[in-house]
């Protein structure tokens, strides 16, 4: 267990009826309260959206997301089955037809795909010694799980996000076609590759979107190179970044968006914890940006609507980049 | 067989490899091309997304779609399950956890939803006497139809909806709670209610969303109410000013949008067909507007983004209104 | 928590390779082995088969399962949703047509299903303190589950059920439609009803098949009724009755086969329990068996043979009767 | 179009309210009447059911079917999808935990499955020059479609599968590990195989069960060689033979029973036409005789009970044989 995740012990009355939370190195959450579950999207505010939407100088609209359909890249062991249900007989006196579609799918994390509150967690260890598996701002999987869904920090909570998007792009930086696989993008390459696109890092700020290119989408079309053992990606000490960045949301053009296999000795998807878990930071993960590299476009207005699932982990989504 | 459905037959050699596709009423699509797959949101050009993100002034944000959940009105014969695919237990080092959801639905044409143009078509005879099942700009079920989606019209042509919106407001127009079931929005009526709210009738232009309020929102947690054999909404007099208006889309908080049953005698939904299938003008089903006209919120950036499923008929969306 | 759940300590090495599996009150199994996971199943020898075959004197075959459709009675939050995947065009210089159906739903829990050894089980207090939740044979959550099945107790290791089969008939013995909504079935009543039926209690042996009639079947079509709070059933009287009796699986024709609410103070199905979790006994809801009672024919061949999709945790099924 | 699908044009009325439907070159059948939708099952009389129990002696039971799992081999773009939903939290004072699966899946033809009467048909030229989609019993894909399922030939409708069972082992009469992919098994072959065997051929009587052992099974395990473009099989000379024979039901260790790919030019299945189509015969693919074979047992009682999903085309099954 790691100590970073021991914690105190105070017990504190919340407001949620009769439930009780201990306190811990992460929660409750000091910036939106201790009931908190729609995380860093908090920081989207209405000033945020109307200074974002001020970036649009052409309407020239760029889609950064894919296109979900049979034989994408899949992670795990995830399913995707779109079944048309078409018009059988035309119908009334103007003869209707009408087609369907049934989808059975982890809906919220195949192809493009955002990462909600409920998703990602871990095994803590309290000071008493007993342990428990918490999620973001210290709700525990007794509190959050039933079959049909999450009670608690499903992907509903989450806010619209309408912001800043600041793209990083990081293989125009290195002056490669793509990053190698199991490439941990440092802090130094993020600045650098800023400070090539002419972007003050001091402007990176509360409720920006800050995504990575790796230049992996290339390989979206044959999905066992995209799902190769070794990703490039961030690691911890961009995680941290983005937290005091204070960033909404990151995300990039891998199905992990952290370098894989993890430095961390032993460690799965510690990135995700350090964003989701403790800092309520969220993760979209298959993005495309050539499209972007190409124009050079590397700010923009961010728009992308998760969709209101109730009880959902995560959400597919349509993310924008309009300039 | 309706007469306005006769057709010509000319044979017309298109561009889609050994395709021919004769010539109908409404095909082919004289505004965007005889191949054209994404309709009405063809009039979301550059320059109208920096036209509607013009009327955002504070940034407050309205949500206009419904959450979906378990036990939400659904139509027809279709269905909706989410089932949490927990974590089952802690992995590595740093003792992750996570959870995924597993969705099987008629994803597309549940709870808040958006009709693609492959949803909604009919059979047509054509001068020969023959018989063809067409949608729009004349596609055919055989062009069409796979058993795992749709080969062509599906959704993923669909471009983001981010235009000026404008909401009529019925109730308020007839001082009314809601709207009763049956009764067929005129003309009139949304001269009436626009000349109330102050926009004039001529400011409604190609590209925009138009939305009418019909005050059933009210009833969506009581499904059996809300899905009343009788329910309010446009007929195809309101329809054909839409498509005069050259709107992209339009909508409302019925699951139908269209007066039902329909006024025109023996037909099923043909409001959905002259939208549709002859216009490429969209439709967005069970939205809700009791917050909007609460604040008298009538002209809004409107932004929407469709998944792109391919082959998929509609899509599940999350429809925001901007100030 | 229960103290008849309370267990030993000592730790014994089991088969599997490193696992190990404290003793406890009800495993490891004396009867089938430490690492059984067919349960009662195993009673049913090549022996028994030949015994039972030989009830067979003309062949008449009973449905004594329900045809699974659209609307039928469904228990808790699941869902039965079944789609047409149908011909599109013609293939072939025979024009071959096929269709196909997409099923989804909890498949082993709803309509006439069987229950198998990973679907009910219970939370443990062993003697050092610590809770466990445990199934049959002392399995563990943490062997069994996983996201995409059962890693042990799968139905998938439960034998063909061929066997005799017995009808106890309680409505015939108690002259009544049907037995009465929160009724418990005690041993003295199913003794009565062998009498009357003239089978000696004594017959009833390892590997045999006995069911339940309440009449219930009769409500089938109408859910509301079906699924009444209150339901007729079995108790743990009756339940250790035929764990003595050596049964290899028991049913009846509501959905819990046990009364509802449970005789026993704040407790949930602690026949399934019993019978499952404690002794690998098996139990068939949702039965139909008025033609068996119409002809009163209580002794039988019984056919059953469960699904062996690996990892399930029960069945739909066809349940026969034959005489 | 085939000549021999042409049809006469006589119009019947049919009892089924307001149906007609002409009578073609395979209905209406004349053994089991117009409106049959059982086909050859209804073969399988009480009598069948008693003489074919009579085979029984020891009461060994083979298991004929396959395992159903993720990554089995799988035909065309169907899916199979198996998520447990777990337990979370016990419940009541007995702290019952209990697991349930949701599956979704092209249920009915996947694996081990049983290929019903609403599965495979074709599309037709009438005397009179139209094209009309029909299946078993001249039922017409109007007569029969419905989004949620088969209106007409619904596998509901297949009597239970109980009867005398013959292997014809191919293998070990051409001493072969396995058949070679594309070769087409002869009416000889099989003869020479039955001979072998010691079963007379005049002892395949109505009602029976044949089914061919090609070796297939040994790469079951390897789906990419087990899915081959070529696989050994049956055509139409057998195929009428089976007919001839009056059996009930065929099956094999492919996934499609016939030759692949079919010899007579151009043609899609036409096996699959010849028995279900025309004559009402069914099919189970997918199956393993390798037990069988080894222990030389080639007379048997075959069980297989199909499920009752109303309006399914097909259905899992575990086919088992006993002697």
């Amino acid at each position: 267990m790691r100590t970073e995740l021991l914690m105190l012990t105070l017990l504190i009355p919340l407001t949620a009826g009769a439930q009780t939370r201990t306190t811990g190195p992460w929660w409750p959450n000091a910036e939106w309260g201790a009931m908190d579950q729609a995380g860093a999207s908090n920081r989207i505010t209405a000033q945020k959206i109307v200074a974002a939407l001020t970036l649009v100088k052409t309407g020239r609209t760029y889609e950064i997301g894919q296109v979900y359909e049979r034989g994408m890249p899949m992670g795990g062991t995830r399913d995707f089955a779109l079944r048309l249900v078409p018009a059988i007989e035309p119908t009334g006196s103007n003869r209707v037809l009408y087609n369907d579609e049934f989808v059975a799918a982890e809906i919220g994390q195949i192809g493009t795909q955002f990462d909600g509150l409920g998703h990602v967690g871990g095994e803590v260890r309290y000071a008493d010694g007993s342990l428990h598996r918490v999620f973001y701002n210290g709700f525990t999987t007794e509190e959050m799980n039933a079959g049909t869904g999450l009670r608690q920090l499903g992907v509903e909570h989450v806010k619209p996000l309408i912001t800043r998007g600041v793209l990083v792009d990081l293989p125009a930086y290195k002056n490669v076609q793509r990053l190698a696989g199991g490439y941990e993008v440092t802090l130094a390459d993020v600045r650098g590759a800023l400070a090539r696109q002419g972007i003050a890092e001091s402007s990176i700020s509360a409720g920006d979107a800050v995504f990575f290119r790796y230049g992996w989408a290339q390989l979206w079309s044959t999905p066992a190179e995209y799902n190769a053992a070794a990703l490039p990606g961030i690691g911890l000490e961009v995680a941290r970044w983005l937290v005091e960045r204070k960033v909404t949301v990151t995300g990039s053009d891998t199905s992990v968006t952290e370098v894989s296999p993890s430095p961390v000795q032993g460690a799965a998807i510690p990135v995700h914890q350090e964003l989701m878990m403790k800092n309520g930071v969220f993760n979209i993960e298959n993005m495309t940006f050539e499209e972007l590299a190409a124009d050079r476009a590397y700010e923009f207005l961010f728009i992308a609507t998760t969709l209101r699932f109730k009880g959902a982990t995560g959400s597919p989504l349509r993310p924008l980049a309009i300039r």
